[in-house]
């Protein structure tokens, strides 16, 4: 029954509900009422489990609305933040504090900021100082054991569903490195190759093309090629059977009423998503790599992601005692926005929705100064007078993604703010940010020959310290 | 709302046939009425594709009744065949007409016996000449194309859920080596060692030993080792990305309302088992083994498989055009009955149950006088006098299982209805049938070496002659 449509189950309910009045009204002996009262609540029950909203008698279903986990279900108002889709009806995007109340993650303080600086001996990530990365799950457990020298690995990944990326895309990969220098800890990197085929209308063979293509852009954000192992699923699961075995290990562990649960599937997705969690699952357990790893089962895992990505390493942290593995730890990014503003998704296929690695400098001048969404005042005076609001200026929102300065940034914060800087000033810098940092992404890509991305993306044995 | 349980979808039926009695004794308005109508007639919809019954007013759900396909809802005294449970109520076993007709698939006759004798210029098998083997898919389309030169592969399979085989399972094997001698066609083996995992409380390493310890027994049918891959599903899965490409083009291809439409499924069983039904399916395509054919997809498959089996390779067919392959033809088998009738079950765990392939002479005599259940009368002067019945007695269903000799079998059926003949007469022919074979079986078995077994389980080329 579990087919029937949200809507279809609203309307059997206002149809009940109209057997109850009616019943009432002609004051039908208590037994038939209180039969169809309790359908009528039982009804409203499974309601809400399904659409994770309460009925309301004149009030439609939301379509696309998701049951959450643990019977969290969506407010009105609340950010939609699932794998599939982050949606925010605010300028400034998603509440990220609500979201980590809601998945039960921790908030990134300048404690933990601090302590990372202390423990690796270097100024934290600009990611972390301006609380891009946000959210952790067990990121103390890590510096505790790193500071006793037990070594950890990170594992992050991409889903290749076009040849096309663009800076945001980079987010997690510029961190990844980041972590990798300073900690000097092997690295996985899972290429979704195999997710993109499910979900999209792909081919094997295009989903793996892309999955080479998108691994030259990561190469090119710096990698040290003999710590870090890239990956394509549709290529390494039939490589390994190490890791074929811990997707079954966890595929064992994970039933369909909890990824129903997690993800939203319904009993209409085919059999392939409903068991893909358990792919990305697997690098999270050392023992997927003996090759880097040997028979070490133990060694733990830390992974950087966007926040979306938490459900399945939720299902990840669920699993792993049980079959005997330490749970993941996570480090959770906000999004990325799009130029047109927070509220609105980013799209490889709308080229003017984002800066794209591909874009020419000229082409990075005419997307920020005619599709970024401007905080500023429609007039020069109104904005010399009030000034702008760099929290839904998306290009204030790039620069604090992509200015190293800390000092340069709180300036143009104070200054765009005051409207002594103008909203053609602001885009200026940012424009100035992009292009050589673009233009030194392109050249890096360009140097990474076939026989580089084949080395990356074989399985061998990897250097590290710890 | 799926993981209602039955019995509370017929509660809630019941409850809401009360209601709409009440309403229409108290003459309640005609849009109530139908409102309250219209609600239970879907709910006895819910009901009858839950529960694959209809509902009756006072007759709770029969527990453990599965969903058949396309709605073909057993019946009262039906059988049930599914791939992880068999039952029936009939001493003769399992009524294989009807199962033809609910599977709709076609009988094995007499016409397609004598072709399959003048194509390959043999005599048919025993199996074929007396209806074990009882049913076919596309038997006919496969011997269209052999006589046109046009190859194709076999494909059958093992789950090895312990070190104990019994006389049973050879079955399929003893079947299948005679159709890779008489039309010299290579042949792949299925070891379901992560199916096994999925269901029964065992590790992965006592799963893939099973499967070695299996395919000794296996390779001791007499496989000839050019032209046969056997391969354990753990190992070949991270062996061949081809296999998994194939194993992902069907898991995208099956929703989980067919898995649950075929299996039985509910949002209760784990993610892994849901999705197993692919790698079944996948080798029934020639792409799965590029060491094999190359880059030929369009190898056509013939698949000798117990009939319980058979829902996979319905899902199989189902799939196939939509992802570019030829359907598997099929060849069905009767079930092998227990020692003790053909209604129970046979349990690997159970040593009484059947003969083992690690029985000794004397076992065999023992279990054969003390367990098989028999078809003969209580006193020797009844059965002088009335016969026995050969239809319900598993000695002679052994036999004809096992005895070459038609008409030596044709004598003993003969002889033991009309009386000639006792079930200690009957009894000792089995004996004296299976104790060389059985024996034969474990010196060749004696003989597989761990060399051997691993040149059986190597991917690599087979040497075939179309």
């Amino acid at each position: 029954m579990s087919d029937l449509s949200p809507m279809d189950l609203y309307e059997k309910l206002t149809a009940q509900g109209e057997t109850v009045r009616s019943l009432k009204a002609q004051k039908s002996p208590k037994a038939d009422v209180d039969a169809a009262v309790q359908l009528l609540l039982q009804m409203k029950l499974d309601y809400k489990r399904v659409t994770g909203q309460d009925y309301k008698a004149g009030c439609p279903p939301v379509d696309g609305e998701m049951l959450e986990e643990h019977g969290a279900v969506l407010e009105d108002g609340d950010d939609q933040v699932d794998p599939w889709s982050v949606s925010s009806s605010s300028a400034k995007g998603v509440d990220y504090d609500k979201l980590i109340v809601r998945f039960g993650s921790s908030k990134i303080d300048q404690e933990l900021v601090d302590r990372i600086g202390r423990v690796t001996g270097k100024t934290p990530h600009r990611f972390l100082r301006r609380g891009i990365f946000f959210s952790h799950r067990d990121m103390h457990q890590i510096l505790d054991a790193f500071e006793k020298q037990k070594s950890f690995y990170l594992y992050t990944g991409r889903g290749p569903s076009s040849e096309a990326m663009h800076v945001g895309h980079l987010i997690p990969f510029i961190f990844t490195k980041w972590l990798q220098d300073v900690f000097d800890v092997p690295l996985v990197i899972q290429m979704t190759d195999d997710e993109k085929y499910l979900w999209k209308d792909l081919s094997l063979d295009e989903c793996h093309r892309y999955t080479v293509e998108n691994a030259r852009d990561i190469i090119a954000c710096g990698f040290d090629v003999n710590k870090t192992f890239i990956f394509s699923d549709l290529d390494y699961m039939g490589a390994s059977p190490a890791f074929y075995r811990n997707v079954v290990k966890v595929q064992k562990h994970v039933t369909f009423n909890q990824v129903k649960g997690i993800f939203g599937f319904t009993d209409s997705d085919c059999i392939g998503k409903i068991s893909f969690p358990a792919i990305q699952a697997a690098p999270s357990f050392s023992s997927s790599f003996p090759q880097i790893f040997g028979e070490r089962t133990d060694v733990q895992c830390l992974i950087p992601c966007a926040i979306d990505q938490d459900p399945y390493f939720r299902m990840t942290r669920d699993v792993a005692p049980r079959i005997g593995y330490p749970k993941p730890a996570l480090l959770h990014s906000t999004f990325f926005p799009a130029l047109q503003g927070a509220q609105t998704k980013m799209s490889a296929s709308d080229a003017n929705s984002s800066i794209f690695l591909t874009d020419s400098a000229k082409q990075i001048k005419n997307k920020i100064n005619k599709h970024a969404f401007s905080g500023g005042k429609d007039t020069v005076e109104e904005h010399r007078k009030c000034g702008g609001n760099p929290d839904v200026d998306v290009s204030f929102m790039y620069l604090s993604f992509f200015l190293e300065d800390d000092d340069e940034l709180e300036k143009i914060r104070q200054d765009y703010s005051s409207g002594a800087l103008l909203t053609g000033e602001l885009k200026k810098s940012l424009i100035e940010t992009l292009q050589p940092m673009i233009a030194a992404h392109q050249e890096r890509r360009r140097l990474v020959t076939d026989d580089i991305v084949q080395q990356f993306m074989s399985p061998r044995k990897l250097h590290f310290n710890h």
